[in-house]
């Protein structure tokens, strides 16, 4: 599947990666596979047990892993992270394409906006008026950016994305097709014919070498700004509420839900479909496992688990006493006959 | 952020949100801006106690809040509900942009639409043909809506709705950049060769004052219409199924999930990640907390919890209690070999 | 609703569907409702019991139903299943609206793309180079397509679809409005600078026969296809993760969520909002309930309930104790005092 423009050999992607060749230089590799496809002409990794026992049994050509020891007589980089290695490699032999710049003919740039030369803008794309567009930026296909909005040096928005006016995105970000940031927020007041919508006058900053995954929605702040920290990455169909502050390098898995106001410290992960509620304070470090319900404050390096959420080696126990209660129940029944039968 | 057009002052502010100004009338107010950043030149809002004391160290230059008690010396706007009255204020200095009338020369809109003179059609829109847009409707670029659909006076559609054919939106509605109202149910029926499709061939009907979040997702019912009724407010990246009715100002926040045919009551509200089944009936002002899983009918005014869901109060005495299961299990434990010792 | 082009009979109708006729043969029948809306010249159905109940309390004119038995009087189509009996009278009277073939002046058809000719192209479609698209498919409005894609014969892109490079769909597929498909996996590595992103630059295969719900986001692989077989039918805002193995006649309900590598097998059904971890096997003919979270490899036929998930008949066991705990730990406490007491 991804198979370079041209053949390279081992040596060559020892070197890219900085890894360690043993066993034969010139052996040719002409594209990256998974273990179970690669063939001899094929690169592929191991970077677990697991898999160095699934490379022994490949007919993979050359093999990205921690130690050749155990594949005496194959062609081996040794690298102390492979699947870091794997990265290099892709990137120096399948480069990405980016398209030529220049701004498609059907491309709508109001007045006032500010494009740098060397940007493209592809067709049918859309930008505001005050708006201004970093050198090198991509925008695709029917990417919609507003008013006032800020796109860095080296940002790509794939096609669909949506900027609402007043959206700030750093340079190197990269937001993935059907992405919306800045649509209002969620923030209503009673009124005696019903909900009344309060104004979402702020805006939405994000930081640099984020990536936003495709149809993920970032609401824009009721007065300030919904913040995003630099190097997070956001995988699909996540929600950030309005008024949110992100760190950086956290990791918010698909689905995540972030409620309004709540702020995530940085290196925290929150795997899939997590929840959390609004105006909550989640600390540095944190790790919350898969569907994880965050009802309260959290400190910095929790690890949590279970709706609502509790310490992960709590709601471990909890659980593996949830499997049991039926017989514990059963005990404390039999053990209540029992007592009143004495009595 | 939130800098208004031009400096008003606080006397206007007063006015304009109905409250008893205390303190220096003239102060000027260039914008408003949360309590932790506003300055001397700006309006902040304290809604409750915790606000206050922020409020109380803040350098803010007007105060919109419940009593002016608590801050002498400052100025402030007392008004019975600090959040209503910033919502007034925004209204009446920050009036939100609207495109003016007209329509795109990009904008395709099919012969057999009726569309309303005054009404903005943005670039690269599309419009199918027996589709009535009422006046001072706005679709924003890239909007596609298909045949048969109306759309109300006064509603806005945001980049890259798409109303599927049969859809119905009320006056002043709102929808989201990203929605899609009008997809197909998720409709089968078994056959020998794997599921059949039932066609959809229903429709979507919203009231009106309604507002639907970014790539939230209504299908389309089987045979009658998939409903939403006035005034209610949908987050983003919600799904409401086939046939499901919605009531009237009901409010589902971020990422609810309605499986078909489900009927939800008035003023009910589903907090992030609420899920029910199909076919059930959720009644009137029911309350649902976050990631609730809704397994069967709902009575009105029920406050819920949990998967599946229990009364609210129930499921905080379950949870209180099962945080303390492993301890719970062990006494049981100990009971029973103290038992058996003594038989 | 559902109103049928032109009137026809109840005979016409027991032909579509293969049912027999109990009654009026020449009874019209002008359209499809449900049973609580349908009149004299209406069609509805009814699928079990309670159906049946509403049925002889309706003003239906002709009855899908499984037996005219219960109908005394009434003209009924006698069908073994009428919910598919339904669906073969819809696809007869309410064929679907397909546009007619041809490429539209404003779509975008690159050099190099081979676009059969009874293809339909519609506005504002952008098609990219050495694509492919098969006889008879359809690419609605504001459809992207990347490079090197292949839509199959009859496949059907509703407006607002974006396919990435490298994506391949088959014969018949049906994709709904803002589905992304191929967007980046999410990988990273750790580097001394924050997370580094694995070039992906694998692709996505679609089988044949598949529907793919609005909003619904499948990743592309890291370097082989994440896989969706033939049959399956995917609902709206579902995330299927970088590198899974989606089988055939699958089942993914709203919301849905697969973290990457995991494999799921036929016949698998997973409800609303079920999220999975990444790197499992999920067999075949699994069913999980709404919300469940798969935590770990699921054997062939399982049912599963609850996070972290358990077969379905003790997760029932477990919730109906976890209801009565506090009955149950306030009883523990008791018999612990009187033990104590004892002693």
């Amino acid at each position: 599947m991804a198979r370079f423009p041209e053949p390279t050999t081992a040596a060559a992607v020892a070197s890219a990666c900085g890894g360690r060749l043993v066993g034969d230089a010139g052996a040719v590799v002409e594209g990256a596979r998974s273990l179970e496809s690669a063939g001899p002409a094929d690169l592929a990794f191991a970077a677990d047990a697991k898999a160095e026992k699934a490379a022994a049994a490949s007919a993979v050509g050359v093999l990205l892993a921690r130690s050749a020891l155990g594949f005496p007589g194959r062609t081996v980089v040794e690298v102390p992270d492979p699947a870091a290695a794997l990265a290099s490699v892709l990137e120096a032999f399948l480069p990405r394409r980016a398209p030529s710049p220049g701004i498609h003919p059907t491309a709508i740039v109001e007045a006032g906006a500010r494009v740098a030369a060397d940007v493209s803008v592809g067709p049918y794309a859309v930008v505001g008026g005050e708006t201004e567009i970093g050198p090198g930026a991509i925008l695709e296909a029917h990417v919609v950016v507003g008013r006032r909005c800020r796109v860095g040096a080296g940002a790509r928005l794939h096609p669909h994305v949506v900027l609402y006016d007043d959206v700030s995105i750093g340079p190197g970000t990269e937001i993935h097709a059907g992405a919306v940031l800045g649509a209002d927020g969620f923030g209503y007041v009673a009124s005696q014919t019903g909900l009344k919508k309060v104004p979402q006058v702020g805006g939405v900053e994000v930081g640099s070498g984020v990536e936003i995954g495709a149809n993920t929605c970032i609401d824009r702040a009721t007065l300030e700004a919904t913040r995003v920290g630099d190097g997070t990455k956001i995988d699909d169909l996540v929600m950030v509420g309005h008024n949110c502050e992100v760190g950086a390098h956290v990791v918010l898995c698909g689905q995540v839900g972030l409620a309004g106001s709540t702020t995530v410290g940085d290196q925290t992960v929150l795997a899939g479909q997590v929840g959390t509620g609004g105006h909550l304070r989640i600390g540095r470090g944190v790790k919350a496992g898969g569907q994880t319900g965050i009802v309260s404050d959290v400190p910095d390096g929790a690890s949590l688990f279970g709706t609502p959420h509790l310490p992960h080696r709590d709601a471990f126990r909890v659980h593996a006493e949830m499997k049991k209660l039926p017989e514990t129940a059963r005990l404390v029944r039999e053990l209540a006959r029992a007592g009143g039968e004495k009595r």
